[in-house]
């Protein structure tokens, strides 16, 4: 079988790793736009850390702080508005994935002289602005990506696009700003980091050479997530999750994501489902329906432990009770099937999947 | 603990990898130079493929076939001046880490307008042509990494030099290449890559988020080395190899090397010592050696095999007599240590080590 990877994020990692930077923020720019959600760069320090390492550097920066989770392409268009009108010449986000996939928009947007909606057009993507990317919660990857999710609010669809010039520049990921993140937070982004590792063993184009970081970011996370959910300070568990959502997005940077990212989408949108909650409330049936496909391969990844694995992710989600006080409409099951065959990552899928399978997928937890 | 990492190359990895690639090789340039070793180009198959895939993308090539292991200065220079009078604007490496080393330092050297012997002044690297590497060995990772390992005949020293533009631009791993490869340098090689990832258990620089490959590394070299050497057709074996030795280089292009790398370079130079070879003589010594200051990293990797791996390596690597017909003269212990002391990977020890240390390493293999 033949792999491939690139992923040319020059990555830090650990405990103060942005405050104490000596990284040479000057040569990505001279004046930056933080593109942040409301509250969390605040409360988390990041805000201010990186506000303080620009200062010393010598660079101006401008504060966008309106990014909402499942970022809509509205709200790019105002990010990408201000930065020509300040002429910011790099990006930095930092947030939940919301905030970075924004900022990734952003820096396309701006680059290609394009409109926020147009950016799905990647045919047009020839680069984009530098991109510094801090995760304040250990679930998207989206440090390590080179991809962006977004909301259109012009027709409700949720839809991630990528291109090579969308990999940040630089990203620090420090498990410290993650401690303020609430425990339902912690758990559906680590369901979601948890998804993307075992996405990078279902997809059509798994890559041998990143089995060993989705075995130990699987497991971490089974044994890790509780603790960081009892215990926001847990900075052991913090950390642990953090590092597994980094392998998560090492790993669909190559691997991209399948129908298990695909069917979570319209959850989201038409209910209001976090992506994390979406994605660990299908991860059981998928892992059911993609098994027979994928059997080698779980069994290279995770060797003896392959065959209870299942067993084991049932029972392990089901402790989560990610049903609870969900209500589906059977009636916008046919709709949600039909947009979820045309989703993108449905190409990844190990098995050819059809409206019925993706309809019968959403009676379970309707 | 903070940590940094940094690996720009595109990997394409597999069965055929090169010859079916369609990578778009006219955006590298518009004619190579092609740095080979004497034989091991043409024999693997991987010197065709190479001008087939050129020959399609309508590139022309000079081929330049005098590296010998261990490359030395004045076999750059007179690549450089091939590659100068050719109007040649980028470089494939193919070989053992010998001819891609060579050719990293081709580049440096022709794009910075530097004599060979001057690229050891890394301060004056402002960049590379562009370079291709593909392998032909299991063993120095060099695929991965920013390092070319020189040796300068006129002082009679082999030393590394790195630089972020020294990373290849694309490499194109082909087990099959390597079925050629002859059992003992199959052995030495597979040493050299074991090296490498233990390295980066051992040195200062180590980087948690890399463990996961280590781990596997080293369990599969420990597994797969003797049935490669036994049967050199046993493509599971060779291409377990291969990815180790992938994961070998991406580690050290993080955390370095150390003393033990640093120990073999006077074996080499003055006892033609092979350099993986050098490397298995010590690595027992150096375990030690490094023990107790790498005991909570090895019990992080390993997990509750560490404590028995010592033992294990030891009994390994004692199977494969690698002191036979050995003759170091203990007359140059102090010399060799003396150059020992001098060397750049020292300071990526993960404790202090004096001249009579090094003395003491060199005396049980002599
Ligand atoms: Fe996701
Ligand atoms: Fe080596």
């Amino acid at each position: 079988m033949m792999m491939s990877s690139f992923m040319p994020v020059r990555l830090f990692w650990g405990r103060n790793c942005l405050k104490e930077s000596t990284y040479p923020f000057n040569q990505l720019g001279r004046k930056a736009l933080i593109v942040t959600g409301r509250h969390s760069a605040d409360i988390s320090g990041a805000l201010n850390d990186i506000q303080t390492v620009l200062k010393n550097s010598g660079i101006s920066y401008v504060h966008f702080n309106q990014v909402t989770e499942n970022p809509l392409v509205k709200t790019v268009q105002d990010a990408a508005d201000l930065c020509m009108e300040e002429n910011c010449d790099f990006i930095v986000g930092i947030g939940g994935g919301s905030p970075v996939d924004a900022a990734k928009a952003v820096a396309v947007a701006v680059f290609n002289k394009m409109k926020a909606r147009d950016v799905y057009d990647v045919r047009r993507i020839q680069g984009a602005l530098p991109l510094v990317a801090v995760p304040l919660t250990s679930g998207t990857g989206t440090e390590a990506t080179p991809f962006s999710v977004l909301t259109n609010e012009e027709n409700g669809k949720k839809a991630g696009f990528g291109h090579d010039s969308m990999f940040p520049r630089v990203s620090f990921c420090d498990p410290a700003y993650t401690r303020t993140v609430p425990p339902i937070v912690t758990r559906d982004t680590g369901l979601d980091a948890l998804s993307h590792l075992l996405e990078g063993v279902f997809s059509a184009k798994r890559n041998m050479t990143l089995y060993p970081l989705i075995r130990q970011g699987v497991l971490d996370i089974m044994q890790w997530l509780e603790y960081a959910m009892e215990d926001g300070n847990n900075l052991e568990a913090r950390s642990r999750l953090m590092m597994a959502s980094l392998w998560g997005g090492m790993v669909i940077a190559q691997t991209g994501t399948t129908l298990q990212h695909a069917i979570g989408y319209p959850l989201t949108v038409r209910y209001g489902v976090s992506h994390g909650r979406a994605n660990g409330l299908v991860l059981s049936a998928i892992y059911r329906l993609y098994f027979p496909a994928v059997k080698n391969a779980l069994h290279q990844v995770f060797g003896s432990d392959a065959s209870s694995l299942g067993d084991r992710l049932d029972d392990w989600l089901a402790s989560f009770e990610l049903t609870e006080s969900l209500s589906i409409s059977r009636e916008d099951i046919p709709d949600m099937a039909r947009e979820v065959m045309e989703a993108r990552n449905m190409a990844n899928n190990p098995l050819s999947v059809n409206q019925s399978d993706i309809e019968d997928l959403y009676r379970i937890i309707c």
